[in-house]
C-alpha cells in the first residue's frame, strides 16, 4: 500500500479514515509496511493527535489483528479492572477474587512489570507453581467455572499492538495518549467484557504524573470503550507515594493475601473497595454504592473472597496453601530494618525511587526478557504526614545479599523525607470519577507549596 | 549510541547540542542507527523545527560526511546559483557561462529532475556526448581553467545527505524547511564558494508554493550560509507559470542557447540578469547593480558568453556545434501545434500540469533510476494576460508518437485557461530580495481575487 500520502496527511493535521487505519495496521502487522514508515507515522500521531473516529478505528484494527473471547449466551456479567500502573499496586490480586466472590465474572488479563512499576503477572508468579500462561480457551473455561481467571496477554490477542508497542519503545513514541489508550483498550476489548473499570494513577510515581494527562488518558479510554459498546468508568487514584506497605513481588502478594483476610492496610483497602464498587455497579449486580460496598465487605469478611483466591490459585497450578500460610512464598536471604534517621514528620515517600530500587535489587525488569527475583523489595510502614521518632523502625529491606541491603538502605534514605512540617499534602487516594458523562471531583487536590489555594471542587 | 532520549527531547520541543547532531548524523551514515529511529526523529524535526545552532550543526555534520573542494590560494571569486526548481527553469544553462564570461568562477553542481520540476543535469545531457559525472578533481581543474564546470552531486559530497534524503522521501518528511535548507546547503558549501545566490521560487508550480514558506526557506538557507562564512543572498521569483517558452529537456537547452545568442524570451532574460547581477555583486567584481547588469549584457551581446558555453560543452565531452546549430539536439518524432480553442485573454498557464505532462511524455522521472527522453515536451508561446484569437497557434507538443501528442494536447487544454478578463494578476518575476539584513520587497504581490487589496510593499 502507498503509505507516504497517509503519513503526510496525519503530519499536516488532517485525519485518516477508518478504512485507512484498518489497512495500515493490517499491512504493518503482515510486514508489508517497513518500520521506518510506521515510526514516522507514530511520531506524527504523537504530535498531532487522533480524532475520535481514528482512535476507534485504530483500536478496532489492533483488536481485529487477533482473537477475542466470546461468551455467547452465558449471562453472567464480566467486568475487568485495568490500572495504568504504580508502585505497591497489588489491587488486582485482592480485587479479582473479591469481585468474583460477589457474583461478577472477572476475566483479568494483566501485564508484567517494566520500568519502575510492578506487574500483576510477576506478583502472581511469586506463588509457587502459579501459571499465568493459560490459552484463551483455558481462561474462558475457568472464568465460566470459577468466575475468575488471571492471565497474561496471549499471543492470540492483538498481535498488532505487540508489534506496534515494540516499535514505539525504541522510537520515542510511547508517551502518546491516543496510542497508550488504543493499546490498552485493544487488549481489554478482546476479553469479551460487559463493562470495564479503569484505575488511572496520577502523581510523581505514575506513568503520566500530571493530573491533566491522567484525565485525558481516562477520557480517551472511556471514549474508545463506549464507542465499542463496553461501558467504561475510571477512577483517578493517588500515586504520589507507594500504595499499601509492601513493594516487591512476593511481599506484595503476601500483603494482598492479608488484605483478603481482612488485615490489609487502609489505603490499599480504600482503593480496592472504590474500584470494586464501580465493578459491581457496572455489572448491574448492585444499584447503589452503599449496597455495593456492603456486599464487598461481606464477601471479604466472610472469607468467601479469600476462598475464591484459593480456588483460582489451585486452578492455575499454584500452591493454594499460600492463602493460609504466606510463608510458602519465596523468602529473601537478607533482611534489615530501616530506622528513622531523625525525629519529625514524614514529608514524602517517593514512589519512583522505591520502584527503581526494587528493579535494582533484582525484583523488576530492565529488558522485557529479564528474569525477576520475587523475594526482594521493601516494606515501608509510614506514610506522608506520620510523626516518627529518631531510631524508630519505619521500613525493612528484603534483598539477596548484603550489597542489596546497602542498595536498599540508600534508596530508603533517598525516598523518605523527614522534616518539621508537611510542605505538600498528599493526593487524595481517590480524587476523580470519570464517566462518559464527564468528570466528577471527589476530593480537593492539594496545591503545591507557594501557590494560591483554589476553590474546593464540587462532589 | 542511545537515540531514544534525543528523539524524545526533540519531540518535546527542546533542542539538541551541536555534538549530539554531529554524533547522530555520523552514526546514521555509518549504519549504526536504524532507519526507524531516524525517521521518527525527522518527523519530530518537521513538526518541531530546528533552532539556528541545530541547523548549523546538522548542515556541518552532513558536510563533514564527505569531501569538499578547496581552492587554496586561487584568488578568483567562486559563486554558484541554486534554484529550488520550477517548470521551464533553464536559467542555470544561461547563467553559468554568462557569469563565467564576466570573470567569476562558477563551480555549478546541479540535480536531476524529480516530480514535476526538471533538472539541469537532464537538460545538459540532452547535448550529445555531454558528461555531467566529473570527479571533484576534474571539476576543480576545469573551474580553474575555464571558470566554469557543470556537474552532478558526486558520491564524495555529503553522503549523509543522500542517505537522509532517501529516507525522507519514503517517510513523509521531505517538506521540512530546516531539512530542505540543510540538505541544499550541505552540498553547496562543499563547492568551496566565495558566495552563493539562491533562486527561491514561489507560486503554484514551486516546490513550496506559498510566499511565506518560500521566504522562510530563503532565510533559513541564508542563516546557514552566513553562519558558515559563505555570504548568501536570495531572490524570490515567480513560478505561477512556466519560465520562458520551452518545457522539456532538449527544448529548454535549445532555448538556453538562443538566450545566450541574444534571442531569449523576456521573462527568462529578466530572471537570468537579476540573478547574474547578484552573483557579480557577491563576487565583488562590480560595485553596483547597474554596472553589473551592463557587464552581463555586454558579455552576452559580444558572444563571449555563448563561446564560454561552447568551451564548457567541449571540455565535458559534448558536441560544441550545438551552440551554432541547436538542431544537433535530439528531435521529437511527432510534433503538433495547439491552437487557441477560443478568443479571449490567457488567464493561466498552470506549471504543475505542464511539468507533470512532460514526465508523462517520458521527459521526466517517476523513480530516481528512470531514463529520460530528452526530445519530448512543450513550447508555449503565450503568457497570462496575452490576448488570443480562436484558432491562433499558441503552443506545440513534442512527443514520441501520436499517443503522446494526444496526451500533450489534453494537458495543454487543462493547463491553459482562456477567459474574458484576467482574474488573477501573475506574480512579479522577481518579487523579493532577501539578505542576512532582511527582506526587501521589489514589487507588489497581486492579491487573490475576492480579497481586499493591501498596501503596496516598500522598495
Amino acid at each position: 500500500m502507498i503509505v507516504v500520502p497517509l503519513i503526510e496527511r496525519k503530519r499536516d493535521g488532517a485525519t485518516l479514515t477508518a478504512e485507512e487505519w484498518s489497512a495500515l495496521v493490517a499491512a504493518y502487522t503482515a510486514g508489508d509496511i517497513p518500520d521506518y514508515q510506521m515510526s514516522a507515522l507514530l511520531m506524527a500521531v504523537l504530535l498531532r493527535g487522533l480524532a475520535r473516529h481514528e482512535l476507534a478505528a485504530l483500536t478496532d484494527a489492533m483488536l481485529a489483528s487477533g482473537q477475542r473471547l466470546a461468551y455467547d449466551d452465558w449471562t453472567v456479567p464480566r467486568v475487568d479492572k485495568h490500572s495504568t500502573g504504580g508502585v505497591g499496586d497489588k489491587v488486582s490480586l485482592v480485587l479479582a477474587p473479591l469481585v468474583a466472590a460477589c457474583g461478577v465474572a472477572v476475566p483479568m488479563m494483566s501485564g508484567r512489570g517494566l520500568g519502575h512499576t510492578g506487574g500483576t503477572l510477576d506478583k502472581l508468579e511469586a506463588i509457587p507453581g502459579f501459571r499465568t500462561g493459560l490459552s484463551l480457551a483455558e481462561a474462558k473455561a475457568q472464568v465460566m467455572k470459577l468466575g475468575c481467571a488471571m492471565i497474561g496477554q496471549t499471543p492470540e490477542i492483538a498481535p498488532a499492538d505487540k508489534k506496534l508497542y515494540a516499535l514505539r519503545d525504541v522510537t520515542g513514541t510511547v508517551e502518546a495518549i491516543p496510542l497508550i489508550a488504543a493499546s490498552i483498550m485493544s487488549k481489554k476489548l478482546a476479553e469479551g467484557l460487559s463493562a470495564l473499570v479503569l484505575d488511572v494513577k496520577h502523581g510523581s510515581g505514575a506513568f503520566l504524573p500530571p493530573l491533566a494527562q491522567a484525565l485525558d488518558l481516562a477520557q480517551t479510554m472511556i471514549a474508545i470503550g463506549e464507542d465499542r459498546g463496553c461501558p467504561t468508568v475510571a477512577l483517578l487514584t493517588a500515586m504520589d507515594r507507594p500504595l499499601g506497605r509492601a513493594c516487591g513481588n512476593a511481599l506484595e502478594t503476601e500483603e494482598a493475601i492479608l488484605a483478603l483476610r481482612g488485615e490489609g492496610p487502609p489505603d490499599l483497602m480504600e482503593v480496592t473497595y472504590a474500584l470494586g464498587v464501580e465493578m459491581l455497579l457496572a455489572a448491574g449486580v448492585e444499584k447503589n454504592s452503599k449496597k455495593a460496598r456492603a456486599r464487598l465487605e461481606n464477601a471479604l469478611g466472610s472469607g468467601v473472597a479469600a476462598e475464591k483466591f484459593e480456588q483460582v490459585i489451585a486452578a492455575q497450578g499454584g500452591n493454594p496453601k499460600v492463602v493460609e500460610d504466606p510463608s510458602v512464598l519465596p523468602q529473601a536471604q537478607a533482611v534489615e530494618v530501616f530506622a528513622a534517621p531523625e525525629t519529625g514528620i514524614i514529608m514524602r515517600v517517593e514512589p519512583r525511587v522505591i520502584g527503581r530500587a526494587v528493579v535494582a535489587l533484582g525484583g523488576g525488569r530492565i529488558q522485557v526478557e529479564d528474569d525477576v527475583d520475587p523475594s526482594v523489595g521493601f516494606v515501608i510502614t509510614v506514610k506522608p504526614g506520620d510523626r516518627v521518632v529518631e531510631g524508630e523502625p519505619i521500613a525493612s529491606v528484603f534483598a539477596r545479599d548484603q550489597a542489596g541491603i546497602e542498595l536498599g538502605m540508600g534508596a530508603l534514605r533517598e525516598a523518605i523525607g523527614i522534616g518539621g512540617k508537611l510542605e505538600q499534602k498528599p493526593l487524595p487516594l481517590v480524587s476523580h470519577r470519570v464517566t462518559k458523562a464527564g468528570v466528577e471531583a471527589l476530593a480537593a487536590i492539594p496545591q503545591p507549596p507557594g501557590r494560591a489555594p483554589r476553590a474546593a471542587p464540587r462532589g
